[in-house]
C-alpha cells in the first residue's frame, strides 16, 4: 500500500528519507519552497503575481509561522521538505535536510505549485512521462524568456522539459492548460534554441532524459524560477527546496484542475 | 462602428462619459479597482492571493504610478474609470469621476478582473445575460461565505448574480470555469439563502433583474468583494471604482480563456 502524504512527511521530518520526491504519494500535489525575511516578502509576492505561470502560489504563511494551514495542515515548513538550499547574498552556501536552527521570526514562506501534479494527469490520458519512466529528477533549464520584474526580483524563466510524441502534444497542452495552479500549459514546444537552451543533454537542474525519435521536447514554466531570481536579487538570506526535493501536500492533484 | 477602448478611456478622462460601462467596447476586458497607501499593499496583495476567485489580479502598479503598463498601456488610473468611490477609515465619503487631486506618491493600485469578461463568453454560446438584456448594472449581493483573511483585510465574499435557464447551467459553469482570471466558475447555484442572501429583489450593489420561470439564480465571486473588506479594515484612505463603473482595458476577453 502506498503511504499517505502525512506518513511520508513524518518520515522526512525524522530524517529517514532525504531523496527526490518525484513519483512518491502519487495523486497528491507537491510544492516548491521559497522562504524570505519579511522585508522582501512584498517584492516576492508581487513577483509571483506578475509571473503566475512560473510561480503559482498555493499558500503563503504569516511571518515566523512554521506550520502550514491549508495545503498540508500541520506540516512543518522547516523540516518536511526532503532537502533545502540556503542562499546567502545570492550565493548557494549549503544544502541540508532541515532548517530548524536557521528559522527566524520574520521568515515568510511561499509554497509554489509543482509540475509533478500534472504528470499524473498526463499519465492518466496515456501520455508518457520520461523522467518517471527512467526514475530521474525532471530536467530543468535556464531560458532567455524574461520574467516580469518586481522590486529586487528579476531574471529569466526556468523550465522543466518532457519529451512528448508528436501526435500527443496537442493533448498534453490541453490537459496541462486546465491546471493553471500548477504551471498550466507549456511555454514552448520544440526547438530548444528558440528559448535560449543550447544543450538538452546538460540541464541546469535535475537530470537529462532520453528523447526518442518521433518526440519533441515540450517545456513548462518551472517553480525553480525563483531560485534564478534570487541569484540576482541577493537577499541576505533565502531558503528554498533543493530541486526535485519537494513537500508532499494533502491536496489531490485532481482537485487542482479547473 | 463600436469605439475602441482607448477612445472610450479618452472620453471618460475628459469627463464626457460617467455612466456604467457594462456592454461598452464588447469583447474587451474591464477591471475593478482598489487603490491603497503602500503600507497596506502587502496585506491586500496577500488577501488577493488567498481569495483568487473573488480578487483575480490582472495588474499591480508600482508606488505612485498612475499609468498602467500591461492591461491598458498609457491608461491613467486616476481618471480613466468612469466613477470612483473614496473610503476614509472604512467609511464611504464620496463618489467622483476622477481622483487626480487625491493622488499620492505612496498609492499602489490593484486592477482586478471583472465578470463582464465572461458575459461575452456566455452570450457567444447562447446563454442569456439578463443584466445586458435589461440594460441594468449587474445585481451584486453580500454573502455569508468567508474570505480567507490577510493582515487587516477580512470579510465575506460579494457575488454577482445572473439568472440562467436550468438546462444551460452546466454549460455556464464550464464556460466560466475556463476563465479563472476573471472569477472562473460560479461559487453557488440556486437557493440564495444557502449563502446568506435574503432578498434577490434588493441587491447590495447594482440593480435587480428579472428571473423568469425555469431559471435559477447563479452566483459568481465578484470584484466588489474588496470593498466589503475595506469597510472592516478601515484604512485611512482607499479609492475604488464605483460598482459597475469599470476601466475598459486593451485585453481581449477571449485572451483570458485558458
Amino acid at each position: 500500500m502506498q503511504e499517505s502524504p502525512k506518513t511520508l512527511r513524518e518520515k522526512i521530518r525524522a530524517g529517514a528519507y532525504t531523496g527526490p520526491t518525484s513519483g512518491l504519494c502519487l495523486g497528491y500535489a507537491q510544492t516548491n519552497l521559497v522562504v524570505l525575511p519579511q522585508q522582501y516578502a512584498y517584492d516576492f509576492l508581487l513577483f509571483a503575481q506578475r509571473n503566475p505561470t512560473a510561480i503559482p502560489l498555493l499558500e503563503v504563511s504569516e511571518p515566523g509561522e512554521r506550520r502550514l494551514q491549508v495545503i498540508a495542515p500541520g506540516a512543518d515548513i522547516a523540516t518536511d521538505y526532503s532537502k533545502y538550499r540556503i542562499y546567502r547574498n545570492g550565493i548557494l552556501c549549503e544544502e541540508r535536510t532541515d532548517v530548524v536552527d536557521l528559522w527566524r521570526k520574520d521568515f515568510v514562506s511561499f509554497q509554489i505549485g509543482c509540475s509533478f501534479s500534472f504528470e499524473d494527469a498526463l499519465l492518466e490520458v496515456g501520455i508518457p512521462v520520461r523522467n518517471i519512466e527512467e526514475n530521474k529528477n525532471v530536467p530543468m533549464y535556464n531560458t532567455n524568456i524574461p520574467c516580469a520584474s518586481a522590486g529586487i526580483f528579476r531574471g529569466n524563466m526556468v523550465v522543466s522539459m518532457r519529451p512528448i510524441p508528436y501526435a500527443l502534444i496537442p493533448r498534453a497542452v490541453s490537459v496541462t492548460a486546465a491546471m493553471p495552479r500548477v504551471h498550466g500549459a507549456p511555454v514552448h514546444i520544440g526547438t530548444p534554441s528558440q528559448i535560449g537552451i543550447r544543450d538538452l543533454a546538460n540541464p541546469d537542474y535535475g537530470e537529462a532524459v532520453t528523447i526518442h525519435p518521433g518526440e519533441e521536447p515540450v517545456f513548462w514554466p518551472c517553480g525553480v524560477t525563483p531560485q534564478a531570481a534570487i541569484l540576482n536579487a541577493k537577499p541576505e538570506i533565502c531558503i528554498t527546496h533543493a530541486p526535485g526535493h519537494m513537500l508532499v501536500t494533502d491536496l489531490r492533484n485532481a482537485g487542482l484542475r479547473i
